[in-house]
């Protein structure tokens, strides 16, 4: 077991624990802490520290951390920042294994806070006690009845336990969610409050909850990734372990540094790159606060099913009407009975309520019609899960209510899951309390299942991709022509010199060549075949055609000499003492009709590293941002995934008889761009292909123009 | 008073009501309805009908309606559906003032209950009884405890009174509804279940609780407006009654039997037209089921703000993070405090707290800190509404945690809302009861902001509006030619009639005329000048271009001679006796750099009568599906808002550094073509001008094609 898990097993599960600034008055969170950990019933050595105190809530009081009569597997520190420094150096000294610092007034109040921050970090590395927060809320082991957090949600006197393990950046939040999540009848396994997470951060806690035996769902609040590199393998881990990460995050505006030289960069908002990290890896991004433990108690209790088929039978029509609106916002499909469930069904139903779904049984309901009605949906293969939606009766007859369910529940394997219309609080914890995943609102119903749809379309996927299919490796000759570029200066690299790193790598560029004269232009053009291109290639020209250096279609030797001194004479005009590289001779790419333009871009992203960026060019990318986003390595199944996501994708997929466009070219332009990224992402800032011109199916796509930033 | 008000009062405010089919049996629905009758106090006289009793609950039963000894206000009938039109000729006889129909297998079940049903609806037009339902689950008048309804909810033994007015085309709904605000403090005027709206309809109830002196708002749970007409005005009764309308609507796909003969049908489908309808009429329209009571009690306890600024007060990071996040996306700003606020909470806060929205008081929450935040907020300018977030004292003290709100809220005329992080139920009711909007869900509060924004500007919008900028009208002549122009018989008139007609309404068309012959043609090229377009005009002949008899930018005479040849050729390999009306000269439309082509159609909906298109050709129609729909009469204002409510508006916007398009002139177009529909609505099925084609700032637009469908 990696090293990590035993040096976390002494903050979640200590056997012994001390509070230093405990104390007695339990209306203060110095006191709270240590009711809380008393009143939950904690089995290990408890040592409250307090130099004021000789006793506190009948256990004996130590002045210290040195004066403990042993290395305790945690201390929870709750006193003034100035303190804690000293605090950690005894823990420190006394061999104690890991802190959790509650003090706030570190790096996330001010530059002396920061600095203070600095030191006790800095200490705790060369120590190697592992350290939680500090300005966390602490942390609760549910199983094990181990509360050590001041937040006044453990004045509950039962909370439930259970198999989500949440972790959270925030602390006020842990104790919403508890209250809330014990309301409901859900429980947690572990609750841990991150807080600036200057040593212990949240794929340490991530990964502690993969390996524990009482966690199945990692739920995350989250507001920035410390370490995203970390997290996408974390990511890969829980899949093999099959445990589902649910996150909310909030979306954080970044004043980013990075200069946006391209379009590709315009259009990063930080946030679109989490969202394309949890499609890639499969974790569940919920929107909405009580979605969180909803949407993870729900994987807790069942497997993705199949596919998006839903039957819903229920006791009410209105209320499942809602929820029907709700689960198609989500991608779920509502398909009729099969023959034989209507035929089934009519014998406790009218024929019209039989072929219907939802299959409303009203007044049969009161009859078993309900029990039968979730029979008869849970036997049809026409559906992938079954909710049953309950009426007034779940409020004011709870047991009523609820019974049919449970009953026909032992019996399914198919995802079963309620949704009561009414204030049904009781009845909701019944369902909870028989291991049936239950809902208050039809549209939490609704978005949780289509994110279980989604998890499952995951599985499916990854299991396809088994080992990724890596592209053949550089020839020895391209990998030299690619270095050689690369070792230039920092900077942007020309249209020549960018392009012929893609060609390099397989992509498909236009024809080219440098001339360096007018002659050298004309057999160029000659090789090339008219019409063709200029560009003047020059780095103090960024912006070629508002510069007027591009001359296009050119169709003959006369028209050539004649372009070749206009764009020179431009390039003269636009900076006297431009330094021109030479002119670029250039295939003209056949527009030819039914031709799409799209975009590839590559950037850094600050927290996952080297990404990919796709889309259709023009109004797609520029009014509607339809782009998406992947972080590399791709697999061929994401780079399809990626083209899919966009809107604009409906255009090469055969829309309203058009031509098909050839997509397949695309994803090899993807995974081959991904595979640079692989070979060289430490060289290569950005690149941004603008215009990869798309053809025909079978007739491929060709790169037209590109640059790269290099480091 | 409306005849209709004094009719629904003998519904919704009977001194005498009578059950028929009334039993003693309060555990069966037809007992529960006399249970909760009395249960919560009824005052006015009541008779159980049931030829099986003697008496129930007290009172004496009758065996009929016929023997009661006062022709009652209203009878409530829950008997089999076979015996309803018996009954409702009793009550006709005996001068009965109105019926709630409770029985089911009518109209909504198969043909036999429709049949029944119109024969009932007959019987009462007939005689001037109104009715409820069928298929309704009855009426409830909270604050003069008349309950009418067998729906469970009202076991509740406390149904708080409010003023919010629900209407329900789900009876179950009502149920569910009173039962999730009861357990929130929040209550009604009125629960009206509407059913099978045989006779009374949505519209009638409506128009009752704006006449109520008790309903603030009017909630209503909608799946289809049965007269889309009248819809239209009592919106604008509501916005004068200074009553809003909240409406939860779930979307039905329509086998419309409309043929879409145009790009506009084939886009419209019908929940966009309500959209339109809502947001033209200051309708707002919720998405989630408990945000109808929760926005519609908002809507009752504070004005809409003149801004969408909003001041967080919080004691708890995490809500309050979420609470901004959910808040943003419903369109709310989040801008720093003034210096004189950041003064006033420097006082007591951290200045890195003081300076910042969220305002975090935490520390200083419990001194009072949470109070003088929301004081220094409200104070300050910067922000036209304040939300206080309360954090786990709300659940656990919850009068501590609501104190400091109610205090401050005394002293406030600005919008001050309450959310409450953890599960804080009774909190939730304690600022209910003392007129503070709370919410549930940091969602929830953000969206419900977002409503209240909306409707402010709404108002905004319609004041300015004030009297309608009419049109001129017609001239003699031009009304003369647009009506012989629609004299013909139905279908589809050709482009030259339907630009004839855009052109006498003042909407610049291409310059035109129709040629006979190769010579007509040259004459009319020449009138208009090189280059002209050819079009053959047929009926037989409705895609012009896959036919081949359209010929663009015909330069020269000789040009013509060939171009005009070649058209009616293919006219004619297209259909042999195809029959052509001759052929259009055109004007060729400058189609200038920075040129757009936009869409602007008219179609009729169903529901709401004659309606307008507008959106961007190509991708933002075709693949985006990026269009306004507007209902006429429409303003110039609503004219402007639907075109800046498309995405594509930001390329008409001066978008990147591009030249402004000339927005005013579709405006223009989009009142011309509504004034056409105003005057000629009952003739023009449909109107498609593809492309208009919209010129740089005072340049103009001009109508290229357009094609009108009359009846």
């Amino acid at each position: 077991m990696a090293e990590i898990i035993e040096q976390l097993k002494h903050v979640v599960s200590p056997k012994s624990v001390a509070i230093v600034g405990a104390s007695s008055d339990f209306s203060k969170f110095t006191g709270r802490t240590v009711k809380y950990l008393l009143k939950h019933g904690y089995s290990g050595t408890f040592y409250p520290v307090n130099p004021k105190r000789e006793e506190i809530a009948g256990h004996r009081c130590y002045p210290s951390v040195k004066d403990l009569p042993e290395p305790v597997d945690t201390v929870f520190i709750q006193i003034p920042a100035r303190f804690v420094p000293g605090v950690l150096e005894e823990c420190i000294e006394t061999g104690v294994k890991s802190a959790i610092i509650h003090s706030a007034g570190m790096g996330e109040e001010n530059e002396e806070g920061k600095k203070r921050q600095d030191a006790i970090k800095f200490m705790a590395k060369e120590a190697g006690i592992r350290v939680v927060g500090p300005n966390c809320a602490g942390i609760a082991n549910m199983w094990e009845n181990i509360f050590l957090s001041p937040i006044v949600c453990y004045e509950l006197d039962t909370i439930p336990k259970g198999r989500i393990g949440l972790i959270s950046q925030s602390g006020g939040l842990t104790g919403a969610y508890v209250a809330r999540a014990a309301a409901r009848g859900i429980g947690f396994s572990h609750v841990i409050s991150t807080g600036n997470e200057m040593d212990l951060e949240m794929c340490d806690y991530i990964e502690y909850l993969l390996h524990d035996s009482r966690t199945d769902v990692v739920a995350v609040f989250l507001e920035a990734l410390r370490n995203g590199k970390r997290f996408l393998e974390i990511a890969e881990s829980a899949t093999e372990a099959g445990k589902p990460i649910i996150v909310l995050k909030v979306g954080r505006t970044r004043a980013g540094a990075r200069t946006a030289a391209s379009h590709t960069g315009a259009l990063t908002g930080s946030d679109f790159i989490y969202n394309a990290v949890f499609k890639q890896k499969g974790i569940i991004r919920v929107e909405m606060m009580e979605d969180l433990f909803e949407v993870s108690s729900l994987f807790c209790k069942v497997s993705p099913p199949g596919g998006n088929r839903v039957g819903v039978v229920t006791t009410t029509g209105g209320g499942a009407a809602l929820m029907v609106e709700a689960s198609a916002q989500s991608g779920l499909d509502f398909p009729m009975p099969s023959d034989t469930a209507v035929k089934a069904a009519s014998e406790f139903l009218p024929s019209f309520a039989a072929k219907s779904n939802p299959m409303d049984v009203t007044m049969a309901g009161a009859g078993g019609g309900f029990k039968e009605g979730l029979r008869v949906m849970l036997d049809d293969s026409s559906f992938d899960m079954v909710v049953g939606v309950v009426g007034t009766s779940s409020q004011f007859a709870p047991e009523l209510g609820v019974k049919p369910i449970l009953e026909v529940y032992k019996d399914t394997t198919k995802p079963l899951v309620a949704f009561c219309n009414p204030n049904a609080e009781e009845a909701l914890r019944l369902f909870e309390a028989n291991g049936i995943p239950s809902f208050r609102t039809p549209e939490a119903c609704g978005r949780a299942l289509g994110y279980l749809v989604t998890y499952g379309k995951y599985l499916e996927k990854r299991k396809k991709t088994t080992a990724r299919a890596e592209l053949p490796a550089l020839k020895e000759s391209n990998q030299r022509l690619v270095r050689s570029i690369l070792d230039r200066p920092a900077g942007i690299l020309n249209e020549y010199d960018s392009k012929q790193i893609l060609s390099a790598y397989g992509i498909p560029i236009t024809r080219e060549a440098v001339a360096k004269d007018e002659e050298e232009a004309k057999t160029i053009a000659q090789k090339i075949g008219y019409p063709v291109a200029l560009k003047v290639l020059s780095s103090d020209i960024p912006h070629k055609t508002e510069a007027g250096v591009i001359k296009l279609s050119i169709e003959s030797e006369k028209h050539l000499e004649e372009g070749f001194a206009e764009v020179l004479a431009n390039a003269k005009a636009f900076k006297t003492d431009a330094n021109v590289e030479g002119v670029l001779v250039q295939q003209m790419a056949k527009e030819s009709t039914g031709a799409l333009e799209a975009i590839v871009g590559i950037y850094r992203d600050e927290t996952f590293g080297p990404a990919l960026m796709f889309g259709l060019g023009g109004v797609f990318v520029e009014v509607f941002k339809d782009v998406a986003h992947r972080i590399v390595p791709i697999s061929e199944l994401d780079a399809w995934e990626m083209i899919l996501e966009t809107k604009g994708a409906v255009l090469m997929s055969g829309y309203r008889g058009k031509e098909k466009m050839d997509i397949q070219a695309v994803v090899l332009t993807l995974q081959k761009v991904g595979k640079l990224l692989e070979d060289f992402g430490d060289r290569i800032l950005e690149l941004d292909i603008n215009p990869l011109i798309v053809y025909p199916e079978g007739k491929g796509s060709i790169a037209v123009d590109a640059l790269i930033r290099i480091n």
